[in-house]
């Protein structure tokens, strides 16, 4: 299962909650499995999640009836009561027996009809007899209105936004989405060897581009980022690989990372064609001190705002004095951005089974980018790497 | 430019409105060439453009610092007024010329920064002499409260919801547009023969899913859309590519598509695996006429109500009497639902100009699923096609 029940259950009795409601693809995916298409791939189609605190009901999930096939075929899915709504056709061969995975599309399908997202999720919310409850609503998932709507509609609730408490939940992995995570990051690993392989002079960005998400599309992955800048343009924090052709002495910065199983990758890599200037060497060193010396310092308990501090006055102490940074790391899982953010300012405690991208990027305009970006899980004793290369700078012949 | 800029102006002025601001990635790429790489990726990070009314002032893209350096870069990006929000910190060589891509970055990291998104967007809409007027606001792209807080900030103004202003516009494409859609159907059709080259009995659907996946990223395109089901299997709708081997016989059924420079791709083909049963024959020439149908009947002026009767009729006059759809296809641009919809309700006039997925799904549970779908431009007279191959089953030597 990827979802944490149990700090579920802990986050929901803490804040008061009776049941919540999850509205977000992210969380409707990380809570139920249900990965709903049309969901993902654009913005306003609706599917939610009502899970009900431990002993106040059933979970079921709200879909629309276009999308009800994927529910009977994912194998993520745990829960098995639906409220299906709108209006969709499929047929049936007559006098055939039908498979068990037809039989259960077909049960699906011939559940009555709720007519839009926000009668079925009210309907589901009242057959558990939580119509006079505090219920958690992912307020950021709803269209416009509907959170309104939905207290005008549940008259003797309490409807509460509930972003935060999904992002909370979400921040303490179980070992499902760790493996999903390992396996994200491995691809971008792979990706990064892709894209090396076709690294000479004379070569495009582009080409490095469309090789790494080739081998991300061919190892299973999900293209998502692929900021990919070479010389100069490895400066520019987002870069998108362009028509700029590599030289030697050129820096390539990677930071990069698709979707594997619903789960996202955010690593970040240098190379440097040929060899390296003394001064590269000095930077990337420091950046990459900067990331270990946060990695050493990671375990439950400890502030993330410590971790920045550490990381930052490596860094600056390895190499680069005047290094400033707004973060040097964030969570990662099935948003590329998890709870908790390495900031100066941010006082959470890091906890075991938490995912970590730890990293040091620095860009120079007129010169170039270099960064380290690993990803890691708190344990209890400190951190387990998910890489399978270390951060060290590449130096390719050229 | 991707924007109609005169539908634009027509709408503004037909609705009333003194200014527009987008606030979905979708309307934010589409109306300014911006894509901010964030708020594509994830739910929540904040970009918006606002365009004032002819002769209302200059337009403006509100981005975060960390976000900019995508402007300086973006060859679709046309506006050049910008404003930036929020702390990121990027370093400078000292004492080297910039390039003019690394002055340009740093304008704009040197533009005064306003702290938050909503912030920035007030000070355009101020900074303009807009702020007693009639505002536009895309607003489904917002955070949960920022619509009613714009208005709170600018009280001598009246701030309406425009998404819908947004779709009507996008609807009629531009020449940009039409070409990056062209190209991302040629995208799905050369992956669809990639994956057909692997089909023989004993083939995965999955293996089938990578190819296809694999072709898209090769040819510059994200994999976005990738149905690809066989024998039953290819009668769920949304089927994802599992582990069930190709046998003899088999329907395969790919809906399909992926995004191409921001725009999107889906279309629908059949291939069988040997030789097609009567029923399969009889049934795909009846779906392909049902779409033929309606190309035949698209133009200008026509009723899209009108077009989902005729292909519907068509199909069931030609071999499936008892054919029954919501929709016999939609809009298709940066958003895979563009307006209109072709339903049987829906009384929208095709207009020049539009770009139109035409499609006659049906689905049978306990036989097979059966689709063409085609992607076209409504022209003067009728529509031109951009596909590359027709509707016709696809018989594979097995």
């Amino acid at each position: 299962m990827l979802l944490n029940i149990e700090r579920l259950n802990e986050m929901m009795a803490r804040n008061g909650l009776d049941a919540i409601v999850a509205t977000l693809p992210e969380n409707v995916t990380y809570s139920s499995g249900y990965w709903a298409l049309s969901q993902w791939v654009r913005r306003g189609p609706q599917s939610y999640v009502l899970i009900p605190a431990a002993g106040r009901g059933e979970p079921s999930i709200i879909a629309a009836t276009s999308l009800v096939d994927q529910l009977a075929d994912q194998d993520d899915v745990w829960i098995s009561k639906v409220y299906r709504y709108g209006f969709f056709n499929v047929d049936r061969t007559e006098g055939v027996e039908l498979s068990a995975l037809d039989q259960r599309q077909l049960d699906l399908y011939s559940l009555p009809d709720h007519g839009t997202a926000i009668n079925a999720l009210c309907a589901a919310i009242n057959d558990c007899g939580l119509g006079d409850s505090v219920i958690g609503i992912d307020e950021l998932g709803l269209l416009p209105g509907n959170f309104d709507e939905i207290q005008v509609r549940l008259p003797n609730a309490k409807v509460k936004p509930a972003l935060e408490v999904f992002r909370t939940v979400r921040a303490v992995k179980t070992p499902e989405e760790v493996n999903r995570l390992r396996r994200a990051a491995q691809i971008a690993e792979q990706s990064i060897a892709s894209a090396l392989e076709i690294a000479k002079p004379g070569a495009t960005e582009r080409e490095l581009g469309l090789a790494f998400h080739r081998r991300t599309a061919s190892e299973g992955g999900y293209p998502v980022l692929g900021c990919i800048g070479s010389g100069p343009r490895s400066a520019m924090p987002n870069v998108e690989p362009g028509d700029r052709k590599l030289q030697y002495g050129d820096v390539i910065r990677f930071d990069v990372g698709g979707r594997y199983r619903h789960y996202r990758a955010d690593i970040a890599r240098i190379a440097v064609l040929g060899e390296p200037s003394k001064q590269i060497r000095q930077y990337h060193h420091a950046l990459h001190i900067g990331v270990l010396t946060a990695l050493e310092m990671i375990r439950p308990g400890v502030k993330a705002s410590a971790v920045f501090d550490a990381a930052v006055k490596a860094v600056q102490r390895e190499g680069i004095p005047h290094y400033k940074r707004s973060h040097v790391g964030h969570g990662i899982g099935i948003d590329g951005y998890d709870v908790p953010n390495l900031t100066a300012s941010n006082d959470i405690l890091i906890e075991e089974g938490m995912t970590l991208c730890v990293e040091t990027p620095y860009y120079e305009l007129g010169s170039w980018g270099l960064q380290v970006e690993d990803m890691i899980v708190v344990r209890r004793d400190g951190v387990e790497s998910l890489m399978s290369t270390n951060g060290a700078l590449t130096i390719l012949e050229p």
